[in-house]
């Protein structure tokens, strides 16, 4: 038997990636540490990826062969598990290392609906609803969800069709399901977990609706796990990814719950029947939105980020086809055309990164003004959680998946760790809001804040290049003034200005020439979604390029980030050159230069290329990929690996079934 | 219990989807016919899809609920009942139902690469291996497998390290996996299935290489199905899709096959070593060109009709959101970005539906050509065959995937038919040549042809347009001149000639100014992919302008496919602006234009997108999907088919283990 099928003797660092390693222009340590925003934070993660990593209950070891059901049974265990791990540690929700617990289980754990039925009690509960229900939840006497969305309803909240009509002579609402549209579908830990929910309805008192309204129903019971009277729920079935959710279903018949589970801070229903509106409902707005910037960094940029890691890892260390006559087979990363398809979206990681940063400042601010009851922020807030959420998973999305297919055949086994980013990332583009929905909320902001720009009116800080538009032409001359953040943003706030403001007079045009309102809105939301997309770009370089400048100069550190920024800019340009050249900002002959400071730049970073993922600092265990572990020992780990399948370990009845009757009606010898 | 709670009782079409059949703009049974080529063809079709689907062995019910061991026992006892089945039905692998089989069955079942076996051995071995071999696979007196690929080599043959080691002694071959990276790995039908394989390893007489030679190998006991001495095989664990298939992995240690086992038509080892070559090889490329084509209508043009008819259905089913103000719901499709998101894509399985019958066609003359021992169209046919391959493939991969997301929530679930798709459809990007080696293979020929017809001497017929360059502008005046074939089948064309004259230059410059020929080709190759996209494109949009150009004028069909035609152009400039902008070609003016016709056209085939879709005439059965059933009968479907699922069929041994205890801890009654 040869050496290398046996055991695990993968025998150190495969030279071609060490060799990868010896000469970065910059420190990785360093990169590290601007990354977790400080050389204290990258401690404190390692800690507590360390601590989660070692403890074999979080273990991830055989995520690749379980079924849906195997794999909702160990993100329970793993929820139930962490609140004991937390309680060791003296991890608490506001500690320091809470943030990182999430990323070291890579997400693969239940129960986080049920965070969001706590959040939603705390948002919209009164102060005894509160008092009440917060403890029994904190130490799991019960396990809620939140059940919005339903089977024929999703981001239109006002359709929802469920019913709580309020009974004045039991002070109770009675919840339906009044046809099978209205079955709650989709709601996360309701499958086979949850013992409550909170239930949107339309409130209905004495043959009036007064629109949706959250209640606290109880689901199943905390005894025996039974379903509650009147109550149908079960799993919706098996989905693209994320298995280890029971995402489910709920149907409501005549089910009663007493008038104090209607979430009660901004409205309630008195026992006689008035209904009480009180309050702003506007840091509920702010809620919503600060959860699709905090979707942003996990379900995103870090996805994205691990894709690269695996992807350029396995590309220094995948020799195929000679470059040059004579020498031995090319890593597959020397051809421009794999540089291209991987090194973009490095630089692209590193953009998202700091946009995220640059969005978190501004929602923290944003929290503080609204805590002084200061709502001014809210409509730009809104627009940027939005915008940015529907970009950055757009972009992220189709990144990971061009990792995947970078990996050739190998990309594509489960083993690589890229089909499971891949098939989940996919659904940060639909969840928290479909991303064309919100490209479309963002357009409205922008619309709106044009017409004002234009009519010399204020508007928000992040929008006042509308009011300054200047037509003109790009003054670069060769293909270096393309390296200069200056001549790129300014192309970038250009097409951003053409595209809203072209957009915004065929609006006009149409509305004048007699076109209804809605119809010409409607067509012109191509057009619109174009211009959000590059409004978004826009911000994204121009927070890059402001980013570099204020880095610090040792370590090498501006450098490469430079080159990256300049990357990912010219990428856009060169991926979107229609919007430029549109008008003539651009030149053809401009054009060229771009492409051609693109390609060289391709080749500069390169070099550095597995430095820069390795700065991501992600362990083998998070990564769980045959091809992107750091020692690129590609070849051995999925021979490995691939001997645990359960299609290895198990029998093959279809051999004693089909194979062997076939086989053997005319058994030959040969 | 509510009435649509209990049983299948779907109740009829769903009247938003039966109002969009009511009055079609032309026949669909003639479009169907016209897509059969033919309603003899029709006619065959639908009686082999009746034949398959009413036998319950042949069932995909559960599919989306199998494992990965469940899905290889279905398909290899579809595979085996359909030897039957075929006698039964008469049909055979020469009739005009055999093609049909494949489509009904949705390609899941086994044993497709020992179709390749036979094929190999067919043309690359002797009269007197065919003779052995090709009567014991035919009668599946064993299952053979095609052992190319090695874990750590994939395109480029000549690295294969696999070796036969040529024993004069003995006459045999000794074959050995010499390391880790030469063991053969992705083999369908491989990892558990295969008794034989054809294997290809270097051959080695006497210590001289004569390079990659095939030899029939035996893997398993034809008696007890246990591997033979000396092999080492197994299945290589899950991946993105294709659990059906056993892909496997397969070690050689000093495993000695008879001279007799190399297949011998093209080159022989006499006995005493000496090594003789015959004939000419070139039929052998053109089989594995001709495979290329093959794949492209069943693994890429039907999965994006079917993933079409699903997404377009659901999206007259499916309301959300109000398009004016006092009315219900609006269709989703009524919405111009989702018109944008689908029907495009539509547009473009019919261009590519036409493109592969023109390919086709031209294969068919290519091989009667190649029967005469006439070889001169073999360089053209492997250009078509490797780009077209790429660019379908590409294209219908993003396409399908589109469809997904345009479906929201419920596109992401498996119970939608779209994951499946997408998953699969993304391997054909992968397998049989990646896509980016199979551009740079048509960028080859191209360039040799630009240079050539620059020179003035003779080329290829689909690339004389490369000799007729003419500068000059756009002629379009207004909106509706871009409804005109010749306007932008010429754009096209101008675009092609742009692209790959101007790689064609730059490439030259670097060889002038001294940079090694194979350092300056891979410096271009970003830029050599562009072009030969370009081209495909090009040809793509002539064809299906001629064939609309040749369609009979009733039944509407004309009219319709000239909607079509026009679509898939004009979303190709307006999605690649930049290429036509570049020169100045068209104006920014005129790509207001292009984009008004472009939103134009969404408007005007979105009355017919139905029976669009419903001309592929696809089976509910074939479908497979919750949102894409003829009678349109969405969320009924979702639900019951939820309930079959074994999250919801199997106990929750979660809730006894971890949930029970949790919440029993400190039980309180609410």
């Amino acid at each position: 038997v040869p050496a290398y099928s046996q055991g695990s003797a993968l025998g150190g660092v495969n030279p071609d990636l060490a060799s990868e390693r010896q000469t970065p222009s910059f420190s990785v340590e360093k990169l590290t540490a601007l990354l977790d925003g400080g050389e204290e934070n990258t401690r404190i993660r390692r800690a507590v990826v360390e601590a989660i990593e070692s403890d074999p209950v979080f273990s991830r070891e055989n995520q690749y062969f379980q079924s849906q059901n195997e794999k909702y049974e160990a993100a329970v265990r793993k929820a139930v598990h962490l609140q004991k791990k937390m309680h060791e540690m003296g991890w608490t929700e506001n500690g320091p290392e809470f943030k990182y617990i999430y990323r070291a289980l890579s997400g693969e754990v239940a129960f986080l609906l049920h965070t969001v039925f706590m959040r939603s009690i705390s948002v919209l509960g009164s102060d005894k609803q509160i008092t009440k229900w917060i403890p029994l939840a904190t130490q799991y006497q019960l396990i809620g969800s939140y059940a919005q969305t339903e089977l024929g309803h999703g981001t239109y909240l006002q359709g929802l069709e469920t019913t709580a009509v309020f009974d004045i002579a039991t002070q109770e609402f009675i919840l339906n399901t009044p046809k099978i549209s209205a079955m709650k579908w989709w709601p996360g830990d309701m499958g086979r977990s949850a013992t409550h929910a909170v239930v949107f309805a339309q409130l209905d008192i004495q043959g009036k609706c007064y629109g949706v309204h959250p209640f606290i129903v109880q689901i199943r019971s905390l005894w025996d796990h039974s379903l509650c009277p009147g109550i149908t729920a079960g799993d919706i079935g098996p989905k693209m990814n994320f298995d280890h959710i029971d995402n489910g279903y709920l149907m409501l018949q005549n089910v009663r719950v007493p008038r104090e589970n209607m979430l009660s801070k901004f409205c309630e229903v008195q026992p006689d029947g008035t209904y009480v509106r009180r309050g702003s409902q506007q840091i509920n707005y702010f809620t919503m939105t600060a959860l699709r910037v905090a979707l942003i960094s996990h379900e995103a940029v870090i996805p994205l980020m691990k894709a690269c890691t695996i992807a350029i890892r396995y590309s220094v260390v995948r020799r195929q086809s000679k470059l040059k006559p004579g020498e031995e087979e090319a890593k597959i990363l020397d051809f421009q055309t794999q540089q291209e398809k991987l090194l973009p979206h490095v630089a692209a990681a590193y953009a998202f990164h700091f946009i995220n940063n640059y969005l978190e400042d501004l929602f923290n601010r944003g929290y503080e003004e609204i805590q002084r009851e200061n709502f001014d922020m809210l409509p730009e807030l809104h627009a940027f959680s939005s915008g940015f959420k529907a970009m950055v998973t757009q972009y992220c999305a189709s990144a990971v998946e061009a990792c995947l297919r970078a990996c050739g055949g190998h990309g594509y086994s489960l083993l690589s760790g890229l089909p499971s980013l891949c098939t989940r990332i996919l659904a940060s583009c639909i969840y928290e809001g479909e991303n064309t929905i919100l490209f479309l909320q963002t357009a409205r902001f922008l619309i709106k804040c044009f017409m004002a720009a234009s009519a010399g009116h204020p508007v928000p800080p992040s929008v006042t290049y509308l009011a300054a538009v200047k037509p003109g032409k790009c003054p670069a001359k060769n293909k270096f003034d393309f390296l200069s953040p200056d001549t790129y943003t300014e192309a970038y706030q250009h097409a951003a200005v053409r595209l809203i403001s072209s957009t915004a007079a065929k609006l006009q045009d149409l509305i004048q020439s007699g076109v209804k309102k809605h119809d010409a809105w409607n067509e012109c939301t191509v057009q619109l979604v174009q211009a959000v997309k590059a409004h978004c770009h826009y911000i994204t370089v121009k927070n890059f390029a402001e980013t570099v400048e204020r880095l610090e100069t040792k370590g090498g550190i501006q450098r490469i980030m430079k080159h990256l920024c300049d990357l990912f800019a010219l990428h856009g340009i060169f991926s979107n050159a229609g919007v430029f050249l549109h008008d003539g900002y651009i030149s053809g002959a401009q054009m060229d230069m771009v492409t051609a400071s693109y390609l060289d730049l391709l080749a500069v970073i390169r070099k550095d290329a597995v430095p820069l993922v390795d700065a991501f600092d992600f362990t083998d265990k998070t990564l769980n990929s045959a091809l992107g572990s750091y020692d690129g020992q590609v070849y051995q780990r999925l021979y490995e690996w691939a001997q645990k399948s359960p299609t290895n370990t198990q029998m093959n009845p279809a051999y004693e079934r089909y194979l062997k009757p076939l086989l053997h009606k005319k058994l030959s010898k040969l």
